[in-house]
């Protein structure tokens, strides 16, 4: 089959490698139908995360079951699945919890011997703990087939940092990051009751999308300005929950800014860069949390599956750019120059 | 009147200070009958917290209402009362919430200007919202009166980091720090239904105690070695809910360390050092939440009052030493050298 293969930072490759085969009793091999880049791609895209040369890449994919080995009970051969970003076992504590992120026998697609999203089938270990069915008439509807992609990543993604932030009926909400988790944050703030919802960024094309979602409020301002503008808008007092998806120490700085006393950070932008931007004198003195982390997201499908369905929750329109297989290497390009948002990629 | 002054590292003296007087309409005069020492008084005696010479110290305290400004309604003279080592006045939006030490109008007792808590009286701005009532019966028994004093500081931010922390029915927890407020931590979570406590010290007289207050386990190793201990006491795993009452960089990263997958630390302990500990991709990584800061236990007194009356929850044996006024100076010697736990200050 053909596959995205990362070779260096910036050199990646659409090529010939092995078909996957069923290897275990509990793999399935999937048929991709949607994937797409990720904006923790461009890590390693720019060489900020290591890759060995020759490591696959793509973490977001959709697709039909073409094969599964013996002890696979909870798909069949045909079924259109999506996958998340993360295989789990559904079965160990963790998974049983919901934190399948930190399942025992979990995995990354893309590490090293395993298939990535971005190609034509990927083999997918637990695949009773990982994949999830969805409707068979999702196929021939092209919007919904690609909101329901974001199940694999970043709608489940900006839901956990949501949660994390503590978005209840109410809440003041700030939104750190205009990418596609940003937004998706937003769209979970709305979900889960926000009254007002600020994004903080200064992409107009971003910053529609935002409000498209349900923002109240655009800060275009960065930095202290930025804390001070948020405050201004809130009596002073910051937002009761922040969701912060970008991963930066100046990113971590300027959410502790702007949360409200007692208020809590949701953090799912992967942490880069040498210091963490968090103050614990000043989270001490004004009783702010920092809640997240990577985000477990096949957990979130059984709920947000059904608002995607019936198309209460369309988090669709993060993608503005799409491309075959062979456009990918182009997609990471467009992406990593900010000219994409985020990039589907469609067998 | 006399009350301590802190002069500079390691000079506190008892002197001849201005008699307290009723300032603005909000203020009481409260005379104190009980006051005491607090780890965080170590941090400005050791010079590691900045005072300008001449400050007074001490922001734990009851005693007896002796004047009241004509704006005060909820004490009157007479009354026996427990003061928490912040004023606020009660009404604010976060007093209101219940985060009564991000008061718009809140301040710490020996702060520039006003009494501290180890002196023969203090004048209580905001009496309203700051004091709570004691039953006068208590005043009559010495086991009792010590054990409500702790409501001022150390039992409030024991629970409070328990609530950091999300100790439930059935958690397993750990508490990093053995001094005063870690010893409440283990009374608190045992309050809230964990099952398992486990208690990081190696000073036996302490452990003892902690075993007393509910500790299932004691752990003596530090770093590194303490963290595989929990690991191996917890199935490898670690604890649900970490109560951090030191504040050091060490300790916070033995708390990260420690904390199992989707765990919470409870921070209580006053951040000391350049860095903070905590390390933000393994937090990432494992979904660990970091939720605490200064505790606001006027909020907290009106649940753990009536439990602290009937003698269900007794934090008394936190105190070891015994002085007055003039033994003050003494009492800071002892807890410096660790050689007492906490010192009761009885005029």
């Amino acid at each position: 089959m053909r596959a995205t293969v990362i070779h260096a930072p910036h050199d990646i490759r659409v090529e010939e490698v092995p078909d996957p085969v069923v290897q275990r009793p509990g793999d399935a091999i999937v048929r991709v139908v949607l994937a797409c880049i990720c904006g923790s791609d461009l890590w390693a895209y720019r060489g900020e995360a290591a890759r060995k040369p020759g490591q696959r890449i793509g973490h977001e994919f959709l697709g039909v079951v073409e094969e599964t080995g013996p002890e696979v009970t909870e798909v069949r051969r045909g079924d259109l699945v999506v996958a998340p970003f993360m295989w789990s076992d559904g079965v160990c504590d963790f998974c049983t919890e919901g934190l399948t992120t930190s399942c025992e026998h979990g995995g990354f697609w893309g590490s090293v011997g395993h298939d990535g999203g971005q190609g034509e089938a990927v083999r997918v270990p637990h695949a009773n703990g990982t994949l999830v069915r969805l409707p068979a008439e999702a196929a021939s509807d092209d919007r919904l087939l690609t909101a329901l992609l974001t199940l694999s990543d970043v709608m489940g993604t900006g839901h956990h940092a949501a949660l994390g932030a503590g978005v209840r009926p109410g809440s003041t909400v700030a939104v750190v990051g205009d990418g596609a988790v940003g937004l998706c944050g937003v769209l979970a703030a709305r979900r889960l009751g926000a009254e007002r919802i600020i994004a903080l960024g200064r992409h107009e094309t971003r910053t529609a999308l935002a409000r498209r979602f349900g923002a109240t409020d655009v800060v275009a301002e960065r930095g202290q300005a930025a804390v001070e503008t948020v405050r201004a808008l809130t009596r002073g007092q910051g937002a009761h929950a922040v969701i912060e998806a970008v991963g930066t120490e100046q990113s971590m700085r300027t959410a502790v800014g702007i949360t409200r006393d007692g208020g809590s950070i949701g953090f799912v932008g992967v942490p880069h860069g040498s210091g963490s931007g968090l103050d614990l004198s000043e989270m001490f003195d004004r009783n702010i949390a920092v809640r997240g982390g990577v985000a477990p997201v096949r957990a979130y499908i059984p709920e947000l599956l059904p608002e995607v369905l019936d198309g209460t929750l369309d988090p669709s329109p993060v993608f503005d750019l799409a491309v075959d297989l062979d456009g990918v290497p182009g997609g990471y390009k467009a992406m990593d120059e900010r000219a994409a948002l985020k990039v589907l990629m469609r067998n």
